[in-house]
This record gives structure tokens, C-alpha cells and sequence, in this order.
């Protein structure tokens, strides 16, 4: 009798998440060493210097006074209306595009990207995406039986590679009926890169021709997980007008989350968004969206969802959250800043960072340069083609140091 | 050009929870005519006698009073380890059957369901589950392209009807190789009907039998959503202990749910267990679970799942919030009970109710009923061939006037 009883497309390998994996070493050594010597930088969250979580103490606050029924009860399976309405407000601030918006509560970031890859797809289908991407967008194309392929994000310049961007639509859309195109940005996982107003000009004409041309339909989701620290509203939103009056067979989705721009993480809250100039598709998109959570999670973390429709209807309740997050944001650019500038100085090669969580390092052999690295007790997250820092997670001072452990270490490995 | 963007499989209606629906034709009535006047009997939810929801207070401030990085701080995917041990104390309580065990944090009860219908059939794969069924067992098979078919749960004398049982598990398993068959008890969603020992002694005979003869693979979930209402310890989880010693190819899954336990809905915490006599299947439980989850919502509610921790690693603790629930239980009983005898009174026929939040009554032309009843502002779920009727939202005064309003609309509408 064979030891097997899950259907065979569910057989998973036994394997740590590599993120948490890298992050248990560090802890491991910082039992060892003393959390001083270590520099852990492998998590995506915003840690004081002292290596605790940074947590803001506004919202907390303003969720931890809600009344017990808010929290406790069940929301919509949609989300509550007030909460949709506040995730409109929290992506578009002043650029919302004309046209038909609406909103699922999902839980996270995640669970936006597991209803367009489910609804959006078909059994077989190829999504697009960057070559440097976030992992678990292949493990939810896979686990849904969809695939993943990849442009290159950046020219031999570094510089963003539309030509490729172009080839791959080309060749995708030669093969089926509908295209999801994953975009990451602004303040892109891993490399903090982010599209400039032009290069989504050239992106979406080039999509509205071939759309015009082939007739097929091209869903574009732009996942904004770090949005909120990608520099001013006209810098992290202004781009969000072009989508005005896009052809019905073009559809935007948002995938909007609290994680990080509340630091809340663990409450599990985000929003999918829909927009379009065709309000049927609008209607469909809600239709499939909340049948789809209903058969996957039921409903969202109410309190959450009332937090920020609580924010979002009292002005000064949101400027001190904003406030709050403007110092954390602050904290975040300056140890940012401090890796480039020091990555400059060294001649780190570095890709061009414009703001988030994460920078990266182009290199070969990543997994042996991130063990040389581990012996100076730096941990960070060895990627296919490079390396993955965090500077959310680590001290000003420690930034600096690490980009000399790990040049250091690059050319100990590679030569 | 079509107005359609989304995969043809998800075009979905655009059509309003039933549930939700219904508790929003009450809220407008109580508006009209003031509370006191209407009996909202719709919501699955604990509430006082004057309608505002129950919360388990010593369980919300364990929770408020929790540091602030535990409940904004990611939890791991799988979950926090000590949460996994206490879902399992939870769930098993000394009624722990020998074997391997392993838990995955899920949003709610929702969420083990999800992934046992997408990791445990294949696409097409029918589920089986009783004719009286709670409602998104159908949308989940439904959204995964999966198929439900049911047996009859009660014979002709109300009992439960194994013949009817075995009748379709010869017939499913003829047609495929692997079986989820969905058992809802203790407290059954709708009827709070609770299979007896002797009748999991029967089912289970049937079942290793049957496993014996075909060499094809069962798995048998548990549905325990309202198992913390169904009696003591031994009532509820007694059953549990024969599911020692079953062979590699039956499965034992259960699907626990924070929401009702700790009148925590609106946190979505939950887990899905295994339990396996191999330890590599309960391996490859662990495996494909651990994926799915990273692929649908990526983590759980930290919070929810630290509280769990939290409760059953502290003894005094443990017995307050059991006693705070008791209290709840036993005001959940007494209005029950007023309704079943009010029912034996005036000869309405009901199901056999054990335990839980609803009571089903069965009945021919169900929407005018609860139309007709409307009129006397006496709110339920209309099922396809009855009225589900949820003592958990009604006083025990209000619990006895439903069972006259329902006597009187069915003898109007049916003759």
C-alpha cells in the first residue's frame, strides 16, 4: 500500500520557508553572540535599532478602544462597507482614476493575489511577473495549477527593461485568451525599484495597442504592499491616474494591504480593488471575488477593517497616523540611504533602489556568500541571482557595516 | 466585444448571502417597529436576550492585554508552534486517540475546509456530506471544481440513517479513488443533531471495511465548529477515542474554530488537524497544508493564536474562560430547551436536537413560511425543505413565541 493521501498535485515538498528558516539562524546566533554582533536581516518588517518590532502606537491604540463587538463579531463576507470605502481612499488619496471602483477585504496581500490567479486564469494559464520577484507569487500560481514566467526587470543599464516587458506579453498572449500581469510597485520586492510616470506611459500604450490589435484581455495587478513607504503621495500614487479610461478588456487590480503601512501584520488585513471603465465588469469582478472568499476564508478580521474606517473618517486621527508612519518612514530612508551611499563608496553594485523594505545585490553563488556572511553573523536572504538586505530591519550603523561584510565576502567567494 | 474578464468558470451570480440577507430584513424591521417586537433568529452568533452579541470578557482582555508585538508581529505560516499544541488540547481534551497529530492555523472553520477539498480530491471529485448541510460546504466544491453529493441523515424515525450512509460511500467510492466524507457533529449545523457513540461504532466498522475490501483512501472530516456547546468533555469528544488504530488509508481531519469557543468571529482563527496512524502521512498533511495556506492567506492571526497559547498554558486562566463559557452554554440550553418542549406542546415536529445554535424544523414550502412569518416579525433561514431556527440569537420568552408563529404560518401556508 503506497503512503500517499493527498491527490497527487498536492504533493509538497517538506521544506522551511526560506525567509523564516534564514531568520531562525540569526535568532540562533544571537543566542550565541549576543544580539549586538548579529545583524539580522532577513524579516520584511520595520524593526527598531534594538532589533524589536516597531509597532505604531496610534493605531494600536485606536484599536485596542474599539468596542468589544466590533472586534469580536463577523464582518460581510465583502468586508464592511465603510472599510471598502476607506481602502479606496488609502490607495488613490487625491490620483483615483475615473472610472468603476470596488472593493473585497482580503486577508493581507495574499489572498488578493490568490483570487486574481484563481478568477483571472484558467487552469494552465501563465502569469507574467519580473524576473526578481517575490517567491510566493510562484507558489500561488502553483498551488492553483497556473504557471509563472518572467521579463527582465532591468537592462544591461539597469535600467527598466521595457523591450522585455513587450517580447514576453507578445509571446503569452500568442497562447491564451487573457493575461495577468503581476507588477510589483512602487518600492518593488526585493529590489526597491519603482516605475517612473513615464515608464507606465510607455507600459500602458503599449498595452492599449496590443489590446486594440489582438482583442484578448490583459488583467494588470499591481501589488502596492509598501506603498505608504514609497516616498509623497504624488510620488507613490501619481502614476495611478493613467489608468483613466482604459478599454473595458484592460482591467486594474490593486492589491492593498494594512501589514505594513499599519504595522499590522498579524491582523491579517488587506483589500483587493477592481477598476474599470465598464461597471458590468466591475459587478463581475465583485461577484467572483465574494464567492471566492466565502469558499476560501469565509469572512475578514472585522476590527481591522473597522480601524481603518475609523482612520479614515477622522481627519485628525489620520494626520497623527500619518505623522506616526512619517517617522518610522524617515528611520526607514535614512538607514536606506546610508547602504547606498556606502554601497557607492565600496563599489558595491547594487540595483537602483528607489524606496521600501528591501535592496539587492546582483552576485553569483548566493548561497555561499550568504554562509561567508553568516560567519561574520550578517544574515540576510541569498536569492536565485544575489542577495536580499533588509534595511527595515537593521540599525543606520549596522547598514553601513554590512555593505562592507558583504563585499568583503563577494569577492572571497567569487573572486 | 464581450463584457466578461474573468475565467469562465468564475462567472458567478451576483446574489447576497442568504444568511446576511435575512438579519438585514430584521435590522429594518427593528427599526419600524422597535426590537423588542422582532425575533432576529438569522445569525449564527451567541447574543444576549436584548440582541447585542455575546464576547466571552475574560477572553477579551487576555487578548487587549497582550503585548503589542503579539498581535501585530507575523505568525509563522503553519502557525505558532504553541498554538499548534493547544488547538490539539482543545480539540481532544483527554479524549486524545493514540496516533500522529498535526496542526495548521486556518482563518476560522473555513479555511481547513478549503484546503481539504482542494488537497485531498481531484478535480471533479465528489465530496459527500448529509442532506441537511451547512450552506458554503457547497461553494467551497463549488469554487475548486469540485462536486457534493449527499446521504440522507435522518430515516423515517428521525434517526440516523446508516443504511442511507453506506448506500452513497459504495456508490462514490466506485467512481473514485479517494472519499472526503464531511461529518458535521457534534451540534450540527443546522439540525444540532450529535451522532452517538455507537452510531461513530457503526460508522467507523462500515468504513474499515469497506477501506479493507476496496484498498481506496477515506477521509474523514470532522466539522467541530460548535463542539464547545454540545454537553461536557465526555459527550462532546467521547466518540473521539475510536478513532484510534484506523489504517493508513482513512484519514481523520478535523476542522477547529476559535470563533464560536471563544466568541471570537470576527479574529478568524481556527486549525486543521490530522490525525494519521502513519507519521508520513501526517507529514505530507503537514507539507501540502503548510503550502496551501502560504498560497491562499499566507499567515494567521497572531493574536488569536497567542491567546489559545496563552489560555491553555495557564491553569486559572483555563477555568475562568471555561466557566465564562459555561454561563453562556447553559443560557443557550435553557432557550432551546423552552423551544423543543413548546414544540412537543403544540405539535410542531422538529428534528431531534442534542446541542449548538439551531434547531430545524422540516417543512414544505419554506420561503413562504418565513415570508408569511415576516409578517409577525419572526426572522430565520429558510432552507430547501425546512426552517433553521437559531436559539443562540433569541430569549428564552422569545424562543417560545417563535414556536406558536411558526405552528400557526405553517398550518396557513401548507393547509
Amino acid at each position: 500500500m503506497s503512503t500517499t493521501m493527498v491527490a497527487p498535485h498536492s504533493k509538497r515538498p517538506i521544506a522551511d520557508d526560506k525567509v523564516f528558516a534564514a531568520n531562525k539562524k540569526a535568532q540562533e546566533a544571537a543566542k550565541k553572540v549576543g544580539a549586538e554582533q548579529v545583524i539580522n536581516s532577513t524579516l520584511g518588517a520595520l524593526m527598531e535599532d534594538d532589533g524589536s518590532l516597531s509597532v505604531m502606537q496610534s493605531v494600536m491604540k485606536t484599536f485596542k478602544d474599539l468596542p468589544d463587538a466590533e472586534i469580536a463579531a463577523y464582518a460581510p463576507i465583502a468586508g464592511l462597507p465603510d472599510f471598502q470605502q476607506a481602502a479606496e481612499k488609502a490607495v488613490f488619496d487625491e490620483y483615483r482614476p475615473a472610472g468603476h471602483v470596488r472593493a473585497v477585504a482580503t486577508p493581507g496581500g495574499s489572498g488578493g493575489i490568490r483570487h486574481a490567479v484563481w478568477n483571472y486564469m484558467e487552469a494552465g494559464d501563465t502569469m507574467l511577473t519580473a524576473d526578481w520577484y517575490w517567491a510566493p507569487y510562484k507558489t500561488i500560481t502553483e498551488e492553483h495549477g497556473r504557471k509563472l514566467d518572467t521579463f527582465q526587470l532591468f537592462d544591461e543599464n539597469k535600467a527598466f527593461n521595457l523591450p522585455s516587458f513587450k517580447e514576453k506579453v507578445e509571446e503569452l498572449l500568442g497562447k491564451q485568451e487573457r493575461l495577468l500581469i503581476m507588477m510589483n510597485t512602487p518600492a518593488h520586492n526585493p529590489t526597491g525599484y519603482s516605475l517612473t510616470e513615464e515608464e507606465w506611459k510607455e507600459v500602458l500604450d503599449y498595452l492599449k495597442e496590443k489590446q486594440a490589435k489582438d482583442q484578448k484581455k490583459i488583467i494588470l495587478y499591481l501589488d502596492i504592499a509598501y506603498i505608504d513607504f514609497a516616498g509623497d503621495m504624488k510620488t507613490s500614487r501619481g502614476f495611478m491616474k493613467q489608468f483613466e479610461n482604459l478599454p473595458e478588456s484592460i482591467l486594474v487590480l490593486v492589491g492593498y494591504s494594512m501589514s505594513k503601512a499599519f504595522t499590522f501584520y498579524g491582523l491579517r488585513c488587506g483589500a483587493l480593488l477592481c477598476l474599470s471603465s465598464s461597471e458590468e465588469i466591475a459587478d463581475e469582478f465583485m461577484a467572483a471575488g465574494t464567492f471566492s472568499s466565502r469558499a476560501c476564508w469565509s469572512n475578514g478580521t472585522r476590527g481591522a477593517q473597522k480601524l481603518l474606517a475609523k482612520v479614515y473618517s477622522d481627519e485628525s486621527l489620520l494626520k497623527k497616523v500619518n505623522e506616526e508612519r512619517d517617522s518610522f518612514k524617515k528611520l526607514l530612508e535614512t538607514r536606506a540611504h546610508a547602504f547606498v551611499e556606502e554601497a557607492e563608496m565600496v563599489g558595491l553594485e547594487i540595483f537602483p533602489y528607489r524606496a521600501g523594505f528591501f535592496i539587492t545585490i546582483p552576485c553569483e553563488n548566493p548561497d555561499k556568500v550568504a554562509d561567508e556572511l553568516a560567519k561574520n553573523h550578517l544574515f540576510l536572504l541569498p536569492l536565485g541571482r544575489g542577495l536580499r538586505f533588509a534595511p527595515c530591519a537593521v540599525s543606520e550603523a549596522k547598514c553601513r557595516k554590512s555593505v562592507r561584510f558583504i563585499k568583503e565576502a563577494m569577492d572571497k567567494v567569487n573572486g
